[in-house]
């Protein structure tokens, strides 16, 4: 079940910024062992929660499966029955972590547009004083897929003594021009929506839907293969004869309208201007003069980088240079590159391949545990 | 100088509507030959126009280059000292043939959303009834790239007996699930904007150009390589400090947004919709069950047809399946995969290996004209 802890330290910001008081929601499973040696924390990515695995059931009956419950779980890859799992919110989001939708105290009003500019560096500060609260010194391993990998990657250098393992999935050490070029077009289409009122839609009674439906859509383009686009829908149509009108006559039009209408209604549009913005600037090596291999010279954890052959929004390329990096350093590094059709999407699903290396890994890890306790 | 000519005679659609009156603005470069056997027709992509070659000064005094001018002129590849070469926009689009925009004798009112969808095979047919006044009943070539490929395709099988050769650079028999996806996304987003009024913006004084605007943006970012888009951009900042805002931050938000503007501010939202539909409907194969070999049986045309390496739009995978389905049929196919970085844009552009092959095919086909003289 989500827990929420309030912080009233304030919350430094990249950007110069202070965050405070402010919430975050997690989830936990699984349970911490003695000697708090056996704690697995998993970062999410743009539009994911605390709500890493398991089964909630709403209050309209609906059931709402946790995004990585493949994965993470009793006699999963991340096997709670060894491991205890931290799931959080990171702020800006808006799934019970202070976000733009929060009411700020200082106005009685929701912060809207006010809201700070986040980093994956300022969310990795917040789960670093998260786990300060649950007494968690050293994380066995700190986990994400593609921005939650960032995130990962971020914890390995920002607090190399807190992480024994950092597992990086379909991810990237920076965004490419084409990545930026994605996220902005998204952020245009919400913030030229009229109902955005310049981030202050909650005022309004309002949201910016169709902005968000576009911003969805463009979005999750990037996350299929053009392969698996072609498998699943190819030109397939929804009726037997083309209509000549615009309304959704391809298969595919129409699972991309449904796809960014359900997210338009659940997802609050400033959260997603934040974390592309997140996305956009991580660039650890940038402070490096742009040397990753600097950037990542102070990591002493276990890597394990994993990335898919059909994934063109973080390519495998931008895996092999997180690797080359890590070996640059001689740090210790397992990659592999996982033949699978799905494109960046592919993270999270159950791929065999996929799951029997991660859980491989963290026998490897549960197994040191054992040793060291 | 751009000429007119006005079609009483009705146009049979595919959509079973018939376009009547309808003009077509064109234009024309070098001289027909007394056999009337050295013309050259050239079609148009997305947002181009019957101004293929040549520079006009408008109104204002600046000067507006003919979108191939570096492929179309006196000694260049399709070289107007020996072609006569022939430019049509085509009806729908925004240029000055019959569009969405036009007065709708009908009503004394814009057609807007009452234009009927066009397909490649009707503007096929208008630029058959052009040659026609023409007095051209068969082209030394009919070329375009990209959208402009697929009108050389068409027309190589809808009249065969009038096409000597086909030059189809950096198109394809069909879109792929992925490119119709990346439309339709571009046409929510112009068809959700207020300004869109259902298509009669005009009788608003207003244009979608919110909308307009990302949908450029978006497809902008498929007619540039990745790679291209890394070396001209890369994470370029447009000042030396992260900004933690929305202004255009990066060099390649920078440029996309501007270029955005600049079209949004020159082209019609509805000739947009109109023009990606026939992108989306093109498919030859789809009436000889899904075999484009069959499609291509009636071609008597050669053919060239040229890709390019990084054109991820129209890979040249899509390049080959054309290839394949002209040699399944014993036709006469040269095909030529030019190594540039520059994407889908690569056919528009002045690539020196690319420009050769085009111009020796092109003293193939003027030696051709000279021994049938």
């Amino acid at each position: 079940m989500p827990q929420r802890h309030v912080f009233t330290e304030p919350l430094p910001l990249q950007s110069g910024a202070r965050l405070a008081p402010y919430e975050l929601a997690f989830e936990t499973y699984g349970t911490l062992n003695a000697d708090r040696s056996n704690a697995v924390l998993i970062c999410h990515a743009l539009n994911a929660s605390h709500h890493v695995a398991g089964v909630h059931v709403l209050d309209d009956g609906s059931l709402d499966v946790g995004w990585w419950d493949n994965m993470v779980g009793p006699g999963k890859p991340v096997d709670t029955d060894r491991f205890f799992v931290i799931g959080v919110n990171n702020p800006g989001s808006c799934f019970g972590s202070t976000g733009p939708s929060t009411i700020d105290a200082a106005t009685g009003k929701p912060y809207g547009a006010s809201f700070p500019v986040v980093t994956v560096e300022d969310w990795v500060d917040a789960q670093a004083r998260l786990a300060d609260t649950l007494g968690i010194a050293r994380f066995a391993a700190v986990m994400g897929g593609s921005l939650g990998g960032m995130q990962a990657l971020a914890w390995s250098t920002r607090y190399p003594e807190r992480v024994a393992h950092c597992v990086a999935i379909a991810s990237t050490a920076k965004l490419s021009a084409q990545n930026i070029a994605f996220n902005d077009v998204a952020r245009q289409a919400i913030m030229t929506d009229p109902e955005f009122h310049g981030g202050n839609y909650y005022a309004h009674d309002t949201v910016p839907r169709n902005g968000l439906r576009v911003a969805r859509m463009i979005g999750h383009i990037t996350y299929l293969s053009d392969d698996d686009m072609a498998e699943k829908f190819g030109r397939a149509l929804r009726a037997d004869d083309l209509a000549f009108g615009y309304e959704a006559e391809f298969e595919i039009e129409s699972y991309l309208r449904y796809q960014g209408a359900k997210f338009s209604e659940y997802f609050d549009a400033n959260s997603y201007l934040l974390i592309t913005k997140a996305l956009d600037y991580f660039d650890p090596a940038s402070a490096h003069d742009g040397s990753l291999t600097a950037a990542l010279a102070r990591a002493t954890a276990g890597f394990l980088i994993v990335s898919f052959t059909t994934d063109w929004r973080f390519a495998p390329e931008r895996s092999r240079e997180i690797v080359k990096a890590l070996l640059d350093n001689r740090h210790s590094v397992t990659y592999a590159e996982i033949d699978a059709p799905h494109g960046h999407d592919a993270f999270l699903l159950d791929d065999a391949r996929y799951h029997r290396l991660v859980a491989a890994y963290f026998d490897r890890i549960h197994a040191a545990i054992g040793v060291a306790r």
